[in-house]
């Protein structure tokens, strides 16, 4: 208890007031919080007052909020995280990331790692075919994992994966496309370099069918995601970079429904129509080519105190 | 769709900057959106952007909000509304109730209506005693409906809740109280009185076995509502006004878990020691008496247009 006096003049500033109504909510957590949590509600609620004086919401439109925010809830479950969802549209996720992963200029950027990520992909060679179903444009992706002078990195593990020509990930469709469709584990070699061959990405939809859905539609917006393909690159004394690389053609680049896209993640992706290059890699022409090198910063101090 | 171009220079708006965040959310909102809701998940989006740049949350704390937005969704059935019990501990409620129902200097303020407000509550004459479970200190309320001018407002219609001496409402005790023990409806009379018997009311805690209940006991606060009698009182050509009154001796009452106490709500309630007036109003002495009048302000412009 902060104030256990019932008495009139010193406690006033205890009751409710709308013009000071955050700083009397704020007011009332106790001396043994923890300082963390003591400014993380403090924050919320000043921004969440501020929010609600700007918007003046009726009873109408709050209880609206009231039940949204309980359907996202409940559209939860194992295999489904919809407030994940509301975070991912709503930039929040994305600026999660960035402010956790601010590097020095050179360094690839990072992005969010997405609901599709599957630890033990098996590992290839450079040089495999990661497309297993057989579908969609071919693709070689090559490049070069190295340290922000450009030294090489040898021994970088890639881990890649991305939707198939349906626009769907393998885990998606389980019994339907071949196990591990898609994604796979390289390794640098004694110079960076890394390659593989798998198929153009393909842009894809968020699930849609629960409240955050009808939001998004709402707001006139669209569930796609433009096409990309993940990675996690890692390396002992590096920051282990979580990132996309997009396509430049894709029509959703602007309008990517997670605001996923940053601009220096946009590659070059080059429509190879030569017989001997073809047979160099091991595909038949015409095929895609896309070449990406990986820059990464040294090991960031250890993470922040956590609540 | 409001950028359908990829082309370089002048879509690089589009795409996520940290700096720029709530600006890059907020523009992909499309032209034929409601423009209230444009507006509200504007505002809600430069707020929330703000309150994660001001907080800076690791992943892990981020996570942490996902996952207390989700349990507060998931705990809510039928009889329980986690999400509305957020509001109301975080000032929310109070806040929205506030802005909605703004009166003249001299109305009697508003207040949340709660969670066991029951319409069709038995009708009793004047001077009738709600109590039905025996259990309490005796309690006599009386006062007059008035408008601002002073002008006694006949046949105005007040209904009127409590918890009984055990802190509990009637419907959250079915089959262990009275059926409609403590709720009752008067009808002021011709010169704007009205007068009821019960109990003084007890301080009782709101229910805090879920993630809202714990998320107070790490701001160090408690679950405990001050005692009060809940009111609606309504008449033709006035504003409804739901409030309550306060007994002025409880230890919660600057500390009201849900910010439900205006200073001007809390009664004068005082203990009467005189058999005589004891035998005028059918109890025994010692007993409580409070006088409360409400006063109503003229019926306010339709309510503002909703989303």
């Amino acid at each position: 208890m902060q104030q256990a006096t019932s008495s009139t003049s010193q406690s006033t500033s205890a009751y409710f007031e709308e013009e000071r109504s955050a700083d009397v909510v704020n007011a009332r957590m106790g001396d043994a919080v923890s300082p963390r949590l003591k400014q993380v509600m403090s924050v919320l609620v000043k921004h969440l007052h501020a929010a609600v004086k700007e918007i003046e919401p009726t009873h109408d439109e709050w209880f609206a909020a009231i039940r949204f925010l309980t359907e996202t809830g409940q559209m939860c479950n194992e295999w489904r995280q919809e407030y994940i969802l509301l975070s991912d549209i709503l930039g929040v996720s994305m600026l999660v990331d960035a402010i956790n992963h601010r590097r020095p200029n050179g360094a690839t950027p990072n992005t969010i790692l997405g609901p599709f990520y599957v630890a033990d992909a098996p590992q290839y060679d450079n040089g495999a075919n990661i497309c297993l179903d057989g579908k969609g444009e071919p693709l070689v992706v090559c490049g070069r994992v190295t340290d922000i002078a450009g030294k090489p990195i040898p021994n970088a593990k890639l881990e890649v994966w991305q939707t198939n020509d349906d626009g769907f990930y393998d885990v998606q469709q389980k019994g339907i496309q071949p196990d591990s469709n898609l994604r796979g584990v390289f390794t640098s070699d004694g110079e960076g370099y890394y390659s593989f061959k798998s198929v153009k990405p393909r842009h894809y939809p968020i699930p849609a069918d629960g409240p955050v859905g009808k939001l998004l539609g709402a707001m006139g917006r669209h569930p796609n995601r433009a096409a990309h393909l993940h990675f996690i690159v890692t390396a002992p004394g590096y920051d282990a970079v979580i990132t996309h690389i997009f396509t430049p053609d894709c029509p959703y680049l602007p309008e990517d429904a997670v605001f996923g896209v940053k601009r220096e993640l946009i590659a070059d992706f080059k429509q190879v129509n030569d017989m001997d290059a073809a047979q160099t890699v091991g595909l038949e022409a015409p095929f895609w080519s896309v070449t990406w090198d990986f820059t990464l910063a040294p090991s960031s101090k250890p993470p922040r105190a956590t609540l």
